[in-house]
Protein backbone atom coordinates (compact mmCIF):
# COMPACT_ATOMS: atom_id res chain seq x y z
CA UNK A 1 0.00 0.00 0.00
CA UNK A 2 3.03 2.43 1.15
CA UNK A 3 4.08 1.69 -2.57
CA UNK A 4 0.61 2.62 -4.49
CA UNK A 5 0.93 5.64 -2.24
CA UNK A 6 3.86 6.81 -3.55
CA UNK A 7 3.39 6.11 -7.13
CA UNK A 8 0.09 8.35 -6.36
CA UNK A 9 2.60 10.97 -5.34
CA UNK A 10 4.60 10.97 -7.64
CA UNK A 11 2.17 10.98 -10.58
CA UNK A 12 0.41 13.61 -8.96
CA UNK A 13 3.81 16.01 -9.29
CA UNK A 14 4.31 14.57 -12.65
CA UNK A 15 0.97 16.02 -13.41
CA UNK A 16 1.76 19.18 -11.33
CA UNK A 17 4.64 19.67 -13.66
CA UNK A 18 2.60 19.43 -16.57
CA UNK A 19 -0.38 21.07 -15.76
CA UNK A 20 2.14 24.22 -15.28
CA UNK A 21 2.90 24.29 -18.76
CA UNK A 22 1.14 25.74 -22.03
CA UNK A 23 -1.78 22.71 -23.13
CA UNK A 24 -1.57 22.52 -26.92
CA UNK A 25 -5.24 22.46 -27.06
CA UNK A 26 -6.57 24.59 -24.71
CA UNK A 27 -9.81 23.80 -22.83
CA UNK A 28 -10.48 20.08 -22.75
CA UNK A 29 -12.86 19.34 -24.83
CA UNK A 30 -15.81 17.78 -22.27
CA UNK A 31 -19.27 19.28 -22.89
CA UNK A 32 -21.08 20.16 -26.55
CA UNK A 33 -22.81 22.88 -27.28
CA UNK A 34 -26.60 23.20 -27.50
CA UNK A 35 -28.73 22.94 -30.62
CA UNK A 36 -25.46 22.11 -32.93
CA UNK A 37 -23.59 19.30 -30.81
CA UNK A 38 -20.38 20.30 -31.50
CA UNK A 39 -17.54 19.74 -29.11
CA UNK A 40 -13.90 21.36 -28.97
CA UNK A 41 -11.80 19.45 -31.76
CA UNK A 42 -9.24 18.06 -30.15
CA UNK A 43 -5.64 19.55 -31.47
CA UNK A 44 -7.44 22.73 -32.53
CA UNK A 45 -4.60 24.72 -31.88
CA UNK A 46 -1.50 23.24 -33.98
CA UNK A 47 -3.92 23.61 -37.32
CA UNK A 48 -2.53 26.06 -39.98
CA UNK A 49 -3.24 29.31 -40.00
CA UNK A 50 -6.24 31.46 -42.40
CA UNK A 51 -5.78 34.70 -41.05
CA UNK A 52 -5.87 37.41 -38.24
CA UNK A 53 -8.26 40.14 -37.84
CA UNK A 54 -8.95 42.74 -35.20
CA UNK A 55 -12.10 43.73 -33.99
CA UNK A 56 -13.04 47.16 -32.33
CA UNK A 57 -16.30 48.14 -30.32
CA UNK A 58 -17.75 46.00 -27.69
CA UNK A 59 -16.04 42.87 -28.90
CA UNK A 60 -12.35 44.68 -28.84
CA UNK A 61 -10.51 41.37 -29.50
CA UNK A 62 -7.41 40.12 -31.78
CA UNK A 63 -8.27 37.02 -33.32
CA UNK A 64 -6.51 34.23 -35.46
CA UNK A 65 -8.35 32.38 -37.87
CA UNK A 66 -7.47 28.38 -37.91
CA UNK A 67 -8.42 25.86 -40.18
CA UNK A 68 -8.07 21.60 -40.35
CA UNK A 69 -6.44 20.22 -43.20
CA UNK A 70 -9.75 20.00 -45.15
CA UNK A 71 -10.66 23.79 -44.61
CA UNK A 72 -7.00 24.44 -45.52
CA UNK A 73 -6.60 22.38 -48.89
CA UNK A 74 -10.13 24.47 -50.01
CA UNK A 75 -9.06 28.01 -48.95
CA UNK A 76 -5.84 27.37 -51.05
CA UNK A 77 -7.33 26.04 -53.93
CA UNK A 78 -10.18 28.46 -53.77
CA UNK A 79 -13.03 26.26 -53.50
CA UNK A 80 -16.53 27.10 -52.86
CA UNK A 81 -18.70 26.00 -50.92
CA UNK A 82 -16.18 24.41 -48.60
CA UNK A 83 -16.37 20.62 -48.60
CA UNK A 84 -17.60 18.31 -45.59
CA UNK A 85 -15.69 18.35 -43.41
CA UNK A 86 -14.03 21.50 -43.04
CA UNK A 87 -13.70 22.68 -39.76
CA UNK A 88 -12.58 26.42 -39.00
CA UNK A 89 -11.68 27.60 -35.46
CA UNK A 90 -11.23 31.59 -34.39
CA UNK A 91 -9.56 31.86 -31.38
CA UNK A 92 -9.83 35.29 -29.22
CA UNK A 93 -8.04 37.24 -27.28
CA UNK A 94 -8.63 40.68 -25.42
CA UNK A 95 -6.69 43.52 -27.32
CA UNK A 96 -4.20 45.16 -25.31
CA UNK A 97 -1.13 47.32 -25.61
CA UNK A 98 1.91 45.65 -24.91
CA UNK A 99 3.93 47.47 -22.36
CA UNK A 100 7.25 45.52 -22.70
CA UNK A 101 7.23 46.74 -26.72
CA UNK A 102 6.37 50.09 -26.19
CA UNK A 103 9.09 50.32 -24.18
CA UNK A 104 11.41 49.35 -26.33
CA UNK A 105 10.39 50.91 -29.54
CA UNK A 106 9.77 54.17 -27.63
CA UNK A 107 6.25 54.47 -28.57
CA UNK A 108 2.71 53.53 -28.10
CA UNK A 109 2.52 50.91 -31.18
CA UNK A 110 2.23 47.63 -30.23
CA UNK A 111 -1.22 45.76 -29.52
CA UNK A 112 -1.17 42.19 -28.48
CA UNK A 113 -3.58 39.34 -27.06
CA UNK A 114 -4.44 39.50 -23.43
CA UNK A 115 -6.49 37.88 -21.61
CA UNK A 116 -9.22 35.51 -23.34
CA UNK A 117 -12.67 36.73 -23.69
CA UNK A 118 -16.11 34.62 -23.14
CA UNK A 119 -16.43 34.18 -26.87
CA UNK A 120 -12.53 33.06 -26.85
CA UNK A 121 -13.27 29.74 -29.29
CA UNK A 122 -15.72 29.55 -32.17
CA UNK A 123 -15.68 26.86 -34.57
CA UNK A 124 -18.26 26.49 -38.33
CA UNK A 125 -18.41 22.77 -38.68
CA UNK A 126 -19.71 22.01 -42.32
CA UNK A 127 -22.10 18.88 -42.63
CA UNK A 128 -24.44 19.60 -44.91
CA UNK A 129 -27.15 16.75 -44.13
CA UNK A 130 -26.77 17.84 -39.85
CA UNK A 131 -26.61 21.25 -40.09
CA UNK A 132 -29.25 21.91 -43.59
CA UNK A 133 -31.34 24.15 -41.90
CA UNK A 134 -28.33 26.85 -41.01
CA UNK A 135 -26.62 26.58 -44.51
CA UNK A 136 -24.87 23.42 -44.18
CA UNK A 137 -22.65 24.80 -41.13
CA UNK A 138 -22.95 24.10 -37.22
CA UNK A 139 -21.50 26.69 -35.43
CA UNK A 140 -19.95 26.67 -31.88
CA UNK A 141 -18.81 29.30 -28.93
CA UNK A 142 -16.97 28.05 -25.73
CA UNK A 143 -15.61 30.29 -22.97
CA UNK A 144 -11.62 29.76 -21.77
CA UNK A 145 -12.92 26.84 -19.32
CA UNK A 146 -14.32 25.09 -21.77
CA UNK A 147 -17.59 26.33 -21.05
CA UNK A 148 -20.05 26.10 -24.09
CA UNK A 149 -22.22 29.59 -24.89
CA UNK A 150 -26.16 28.83 -24.35
CA UNK A 151 -28.74 28.20 -27.11
CA UNK A 152 -29.71 31.88 -27.18
CA UNK A 153 -26.55 32.90 -28.09
CA UNK A 154 -26.06 30.22 -30.63
CA UNK A 155 -29.17 30.93 -32.21
CA UNK A 156 -27.18 34.11 -33.11
CA UNK A 157 -24.73 32.89 -35.22
CA UNK A 158 -26.36 31.86 -38.66
CA UNK A 159 -28.10 35.19 -38.76
CA UNK A 160 -25.42 36.76 -38.55
CA UNK A 161 -23.29 34.88 -41.03
CA UNK A 162 -26.32 34.53 -43.24
CA UNK A 163 -25.69 37.32 -45.30
CA UNK A 164 -22.46 36.13 -47.12
CA UNK A 165 -23.73 33.16 -48.63
CA UNK A 166 -21.84 34.55 -51.91
CA UNK A 167 -18.66 32.79 -49.70
CA UNK A 168 -20.76 30.08 -48.25
CA UNK A 169 -21.46 31.76 -45.06
CA UNK A 170 -17.44 32.39 -44.03
CA UNK A 171 -16.18 35.96 -43.47
CA UNK A 172 -12.71 35.13 -43.33
CA UNK A 173 -10.64 35.12 -46.37
CA UNK A 174 -7.27 33.49 -46.88
CA UNK A 175 -4.35 35.93 -46.08
CA UNK A 176 -1.32 34.60 -48.18
CA UNK B 1 7.77 16.36 -82.09
CA UNK B 2 3.98 17.24 -82.22
CA UNK B 3 3.66 15.02 -79.59
CA UNK B 4 6.20 16.63 -77.52
CA UNK B 5 5.15 19.95 -78.25
CA UNK B 6 1.51 18.96 -77.01
CA UNK B 7 2.62 18.06 -73.79
CA UNK B 8 4.80 21.10 -73.28
CA UNK B 9 1.66 23.45 -74.09
CA UNK B 10 -0.66 20.87 -71.78
CA UNK B 11 1.93 20.89 -68.90
CA UNK B 12 2.01 24.36 -69.34
CA UNK B 13 -1.57 25.26 -68.81
CA UNK B 14 -1.88 22.86 -65.92
CA UNK B 15 0.97 24.67 -64.33
CA UNK B 16 -1.15 27.78 -65.14
CA UNK B 17 -4.22 26.59 -63.41
CA UNK B 18 -1.87 25.63 -60.07
CA UNK B 19 0.05 28.96 -60.21
CA UNK B 20 -3.57 30.83 -59.89
CA UNK B 21 -4.31 29.19 -56.61
CA UNK B 22 -2.97 30.08 -53.09
CA UNK B 23 0.86 28.78 -52.55
CA UNK B 24 1.04 27.32 -49.57
CA UNK B 25 4.84 28.99 -48.75
CA UNK B 26 4.57 32.43 -50.07
CA UNK B 27 7.28 33.41 -52.19
CA UNK B 28 10.05 31.01 -53.37
CA UNK B 29 13.18 30.57 -51.51
CA UNK B 30 15.70 31.44 -53.71
CA UNK B 31 17.87 34.05 -52.14
CA UNK B 32 19.76 34.66 -49.49
CA UNK B 33 19.71 38.04 -47.26
CA UNK B 34 22.66 39.25 -46.70
CA UNK B 35 24.75 39.01 -43.43
CA UNK B 36 22.78 36.38 -41.85
CA UNK B 37 22.55 34.55 -45.26
CA UNK B 38 19.54 32.96 -44.25
CA UNK B 39 16.54 31.86 -47.17
CA UNK B 40 12.89 31.50 -46.99
CA UNK B 41 12.48 28.22 -44.81
CA UNK B 42 10.70 25.91 -46.93
CA UNK B 43 6.70 25.59 -45.41
CA UNK B 44 6.55 27.98 -42.41
CA UNK B 45 3.15 29.25 -44.01
CA UNK B 46 1.88 25.57 -42.69
CA UNK B 47 3.94 25.81 -39.36
CA UNK B 48 1.93 26.35 -36.04
CA UNK B 49 0.60 29.68 -34.71
CA UNK B 50 2.56 31.27 -31.67
CA UNK B 51 0.60 34.35 -31.27
CA UNK B 52 -0.93 37.80 -33.45
CA UNK B 53 -0.23 41.51 -33.17
CA UNK B 54 -1.35 44.98 -34.63
CA UNK B 55 1.29 47.42 -35.25
CA UNK B 56 0.13 50.88 -35.04
CA UNK B 57 2.22 54.29 -36.73
CA UNK B 58 4.67 53.82 -39.40
CA UNK B 59 4.26 50.03 -40.13
CA UNK B 60 0.41 49.86 -39.30
CA UNK B 61 0.07 46.26 -40.10
CA UNK B 62 -1.58 43.03 -38.36
CA UNK B 63 0.67 40.44 -38.47
CA UNK B 64 0.70 36.39 -37.33
CA UNK B 65 3.96 35.00 -35.72
CA UNK B 66 4.45 31.37 -36.49
CA UNK B 67 7.32 28.95 -34.99
CA UNK B 68 8.63 25.42 -36.48
CA UNK B 69 8.42 22.43 -34.31
CA UNK B 70 11.61 23.70 -32.21
CA UNK B 71 9.50 26.72 -31.57
CA UNK B 72 6.57 25.70 -30.46
CA UNK B 73 7.62 22.94 -28.16
CA UNK B 74 9.95 25.68 -26.13
CA UNK B 75 7.22 28.13 -26.38
CA UNK B 76 5.32 25.69 -25.00
CA UNK B 77 6.96 24.40 -22.15
CA UNK B 78 8.12 27.66 -21.07
CA UNK B 79 11.54 26.81 -22.09
CA UNK B 80 14.58 29.83 -22.45
CA UNK B 81 16.73 30.22 -24.14
CA UNK B 82 15.23 28.54 -27.52
CA UNK B 83 16.77 25.67 -28.46
CA UNK B 84 19.25 25.20 -31.51
CA UNK B 85 17.15 24.97 -34.75
CA UNK B 86 14.32 27.09 -33.25
CA UNK B 87 12.74 29.32 -36.41
CA UNK B 88 10.34 32.15 -35.68
CA UNK B 89 8.22 33.53 -39.10
CA UNK B 90 6.44 36.40 -38.98
CA UNK B 91 4.42 37.82 -41.50
CA UNK B 92 2.88 41.09 -42.11
CA UNK B 93 0.19 42.54 -44.00
CA UNK B 94 -1.39 45.51 -44.43
CA UNK B 95 -4.10 46.55 -41.90
CA UNK B 96 -6.90 47.50 -43.24
CA UNK B 97 -11.00 47.77 -42.54
CA UNK B 98 -13.30 44.88 -44.14
CA UNK B 99 -15.94 47.10 -45.83
CA UNK B 100 -17.45 43.63 -46.29
CA UNK B 101 -17.51 42.38 -43.00
CA UNK B 102 -18.86 46.01 -41.88
CA UNK B 103 -21.61 46.11 -43.77
CA UNK B 104 -22.77 42.83 -42.16
CA UNK B 105 -22.33 44.26 -38.69
CA UNK B 106 -23.47 47.59 -39.44
CA UNK B 107 -20.68 49.31 -38.25
CA UNK B 108 -16.87 49.89 -39.10
CA UNK B 109 -15.08 47.31 -36.27
CA UNK B 110 -13.31 44.93 -38.70
CA UNK B 111 -9.68 45.13 -39.53
CA UNK B 112 -8.25 42.57 -41.73
CA UNK B 113 -5.22 41.53 -43.68
CA UNK B 114 -4.51 43.74 -47.25
CA UNK B 115 -2.04 43.69 -49.55
CA UNK B 116 1.56 42.54 -48.14
CA UNK B 117 4.29 45.55 -47.40
CA UNK B 118 8.04 45.30 -47.68
CA UNK B 119 8.55 43.52 -44.45
CA UNK B 120 6.18 41.11 -45.24
CA UNK B 121 8.07 37.89 -43.82
CA UNK B 122 11.16 38.19 -41.32
CA UNK B 123 12.59 35.16 -39.46
CA UNK B 124 14.62 34.78 -36.28
CA UNK B 125 16.53 31.39 -36.31
CA UNK B 126 18.75 30.56 -33.41
CA UNK B 127 22.13 29.15 -34.44
CA UNK B 128 24.58 30.12 -31.00
CA UNK B 129 27.50 29.31 -33.07
CA UNK B 130 27.18 30.66 -36.32
CA UNK B 131 25.23 33.75 -34.57
CA UNK B 132 27.32 34.37 -31.56
CA UNK B 133 27.75 38.20 -32.28
CA UNK B 134 23.93 38.78 -32.76
CA UNK B 135 22.49 37.33 -29.13
CA UNK B 136 22.29 33.26 -30.76
CA UNK B 137 20.02 34.78 -33.79
CA UNK B 138 20.10 35.36 -37.25
CA UNK B 139 17.58 37.76 -38.42
CA UNK B 140 16.11 37.91 -42.05
CA UNK B 141 13.34 40.09 -44.08
CA UNK B 142 11.86 39.48 -47.30
CA UNK B 143 8.69 41.25 -49.68
CA UNK B 144 6.47 39.68 -51.15
CA UNK B 145 8.72 38.54 -53.85
CA UNK B 146 10.94 36.91 -51.91
CA UNK B 147 13.20 40.04 -52.56
CA UNK B 148 15.53 40.30 -49.35
CA UNK B 149 16.00 43.25 -47.44
CA UNK B 150 19.72 45.12 -47.72
CA UNK B 151 22.17 45.30 -45.28
CA UNK B 152 21.62 48.35 -43.86
CA UNK B 153 18.27 47.22 -43.09
CA UNK B 154 19.65 43.76 -41.58
CA UNK B 155 22.39 45.63 -39.20
CA UNK B 156 19.11 47.61 -37.40
CA UNK B 157 17.45 43.97 -36.23
CA UNK B 158 19.54 43.30 -33.02
CA UNK B 159 19.89 46.40 -32.14
CA UNK B 160 15.50 46.70 -31.41
CA UNK B 161 16.05 42.99 -30.06
CA UNK B 162 19.06 43.37 -27.94
CA UNK B 163 16.90 45.29 -24.76
CA UNK B 164 14.65 42.15 -24.44
CA UNK B 165 17.61 39.97 -23.31
CA UNK B 166 15.71 38.76 -20.39
CA UNK B 167 13.55 36.76 -22.55
CA UNK B 168 16.17 35.12 -25.30
CA UNK B 169 15.68 38.71 -27.81
CA UNK B 170 12.35 37.45 -28.62
CA UNK B 171 9.29 39.80 -28.57
CA UNK B 172 6.25 37.72 -29.20
CA UNK B 173 4.81 35.35 -26.13
CA UNK B 174 2.60 32.56 -27.08
CA UNK B 175 -1.03 33.15 -27.36
CA UNK B 176 -2.81 30.04 -25.32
Amino acid sequence: MRKVAFWVVAIAAVAGVLASTVPASGPADEEAVPIFGIKIPPGYRDWKLISVAHEEGNLNDIRAILGNDVAIKAYREGKLPFPEGTVIARIAWDYVPSEENNKVFGRAQSFVPGPAPDWYLQFMVKDSKKYAATGGWGYAQFNKDGKPADEAKLKTCFPCHEPIKARDFVFTRYAP
